[in-house]
This record gives C-alpha cells, structure tokens and sequence, in this order.
C-alpha cells in the first residue's frame, strides 16, 4: 500500500499548477524532455500499445514551420515558449505489439480493422499525452497544451507519410505568473459523478 | 520554478507504478475517490470543458449490472476489485461553457458542429481519464484501466439518455502484487521521439 503524496507534489501536479501563456527567459534542458518521456511511457495503455509519438520543436526553423498552422491566439505564446511538443499518434501503433505485448497475438485484433486501429491510437495516444503533461510537470517544468490549430496542415508539414496522426500540442518552459489568466472554475464531485 | 518530484513521488506515479490484475481484501474509503477525483479535475482541458463523467461502482448490485459487458479475462478481477470507476464523456459539456470559460462565448463554437463536439469530448475525457489514474495513484491507490467491454452495452445499462458515452474502465483497489503479470517493454525516447 502506498501513502499519498506530499501536499507539495500534489500541488505540483494538480491544485498548484496552471495552463502557462507566458513564459520566463529560462532555459529548458534536452535532459528534462527525455526524462519527462520516460516517466510517461510508464503509464497504462490498453496491451501495452504505446501509440504516442511526439515531436519536440526547440529551434526557431522547426517553430516556423508550425507557425502557419496555429490559430492567431495561440501563435504569439507558441513562438516565445522554450519547446513545442506535437503529441501525435501512429496508426500503425500495432506492428509493435509482439514485442511490447508479447503475451497474445494482439497484432491480429487490428490488422484490417481501420475503426479500432483509429479509436484504439487515439484514445491511447491521448491518454500517454495526459501522462506527458503531469510527467512534464514532476520534473518542474511548465505547460500550456493546445487544440488551436490546424491538424491537417500540421501532418501534412510533419507527418507527410500519412500514418502518424496530430492530437494536440503543448507549449513547455517556465511559465511566468504575471502573464497568467484566472483559474476557470471546476466541477463539484457531485456535478459529474456517482458512487453506485 | 519547480523542483523535481522526489524519486518516491515518481516511482509511485509512473515508474514503480503496475496495472494490477488480482486485489487485496482491503476497503477503499469513498473518501479516496473523492479526492482523486477532486485532484483530477485540476488538470488541464481546451477550454476548462471537463467532458469527463464518472461512475464508481462500489456495491455487489452495481458490478453485477456491468458484469455482462465485460469480456471473459476482465470479469473475475473486476468484480473482485473494491471499486470500479467507468470513465465516460458528455456530448452535451458545451452546454456548462458558458460557467467554465466565462472568457468567450466557446459555446457556440460547438452548437451544431457534432464531429467537432465528438472529437473534443473524447480527447478531452480521455486526457481527465488520464489525470484520473495518475490521481488515483497520488492518494495512494492501485488501478488497473481496462478496454474489454462492450460499450454498447455499457451505454444503454448506465447511460441510457444517449448523451453521456463510455471509454474506459479502471478497477481500484489495493493490488495484489503476487497476481502482476511481467511487466511489458517500454520505447527508448529515439523510437518515439524526436528533438527538431
């Protein structure tokens, strides 16, 4: 049985922690991004699947090319962050099931079966990116993720092979709290869930 | 600027962390779902729209009503398991935008636009079903997220209006470590990602 965590790590994670538009002139380090992604790959997927692939744009070259793509609300902030992660997925998640999920022939659920393939890597993909946002933040960095902005430009720019697919993107450095918005309101447990 | 989370806080979130298939008879207080629940609702959403609907399923009856759409390997340690919540999402959660993002009018970016309301409900739901698991573990509990289950048959027994739609299952308890499965390989970060 484990503890709980510290109060400071939940708020860290959690109840501390915001969605960052501004960011400091601060320098983030390769390191912390493989780490964070190490620390995310742990997480739960159904067999193992692992589908989530992920591009992190730290040079100015590889921002401009997303830069078209991004809705005018959101390019500002996306330009000046440290790194850019375009959380994606591979369509083709399940070539690799034999080694990651080598006790059945997972790799025959899908094969043919275009609507469980999609919903399968996007309901994966999604939940490792869930994994990479806290991740990201246990090793003491910031994050603003995103939905603004055009997926179609985006895998046609980064993913013109067709199999890997864009789901959502997250602005990554030192956030800086003047540039901050008020905290939106959450739901009461009550509002959204049931013990049955 | 944050610290990193000590290695404890790690290894009980991510990297010591297993999907567990087999419970010890220990009770789960009512009051740990709610605060997981209450740490998962912090995290991130596009547009704070929270989609994420959940059903705890703590008594015998309420198992017995999800037990038929459950496949054959999910059905023995899922109702063994002191809870299982089932993660759903709300096609109808622009309706409380105008409540959680007072900023603009996002509700009437959805109005109509059903592949976009769908989209947005699964990723956004998927993401809070994420944090779900990761807070689940921050309070100290033990999951194990399953995909086997009709979801048809879910929707109709648990959600019959038609607008609430479920994803995922996880059982919580206290896990059994004697009933881990060997734990499957995860990627190097080259395989799944790159720096640009």
């Amino acid at each position: 049985m484990s503890a709980k965590l510290s109060i400071e790590a939940r708020e860290q994670l959690f109840t501390k922690a915001r969605t960052h538009n501004g960011w400091r002139d601060q320098e983030v380090a390769d390191s912390l991004l493989h780490e964070a992604m190490a620390l995310a790959l742990w997480g739960p997927t159904s067999a193992n699947c692992l589908p989530m692939r992920v591009l992190f744009l730290r040079s100015k070259e590889a921002k401009q090319r997303l830069a078209p793509a991004l809705i005018p609300g959101n390019l500002e902030k996306t330009l000046a962050a440290p790194a850019v992660a375009i959380v994606a997925y591979d369509l083709r998640f399940y070539e690799h099931l034999p080694r990651l999920y080598p006790a059945t022939d997972a790799h025959a659920w899908f094969v043919g079966n275009a609507p469980l393939i999609e919903e399968t890597a996007f309901r994966n993909g999604t939940l490792q990116g869930g994994y990479l946002l806290l991740a990201l933040r246990a090793v003491g960095l910031d994050v603003g993720p995103m939905s603004g902005f055009d997926k179609a430009m985006v895998d046609a720019e980064f993913f013109p092979e067709g199999t890997v697919k864009s789901n959502f993107l997250i602005n990554i450095g030192h956030g800086d709290e003047t540039k901050l918005y008020p905290r939106g309101p959450r739901f009461a447990f009550d509002e959204v869930a049931r013990i049955l």
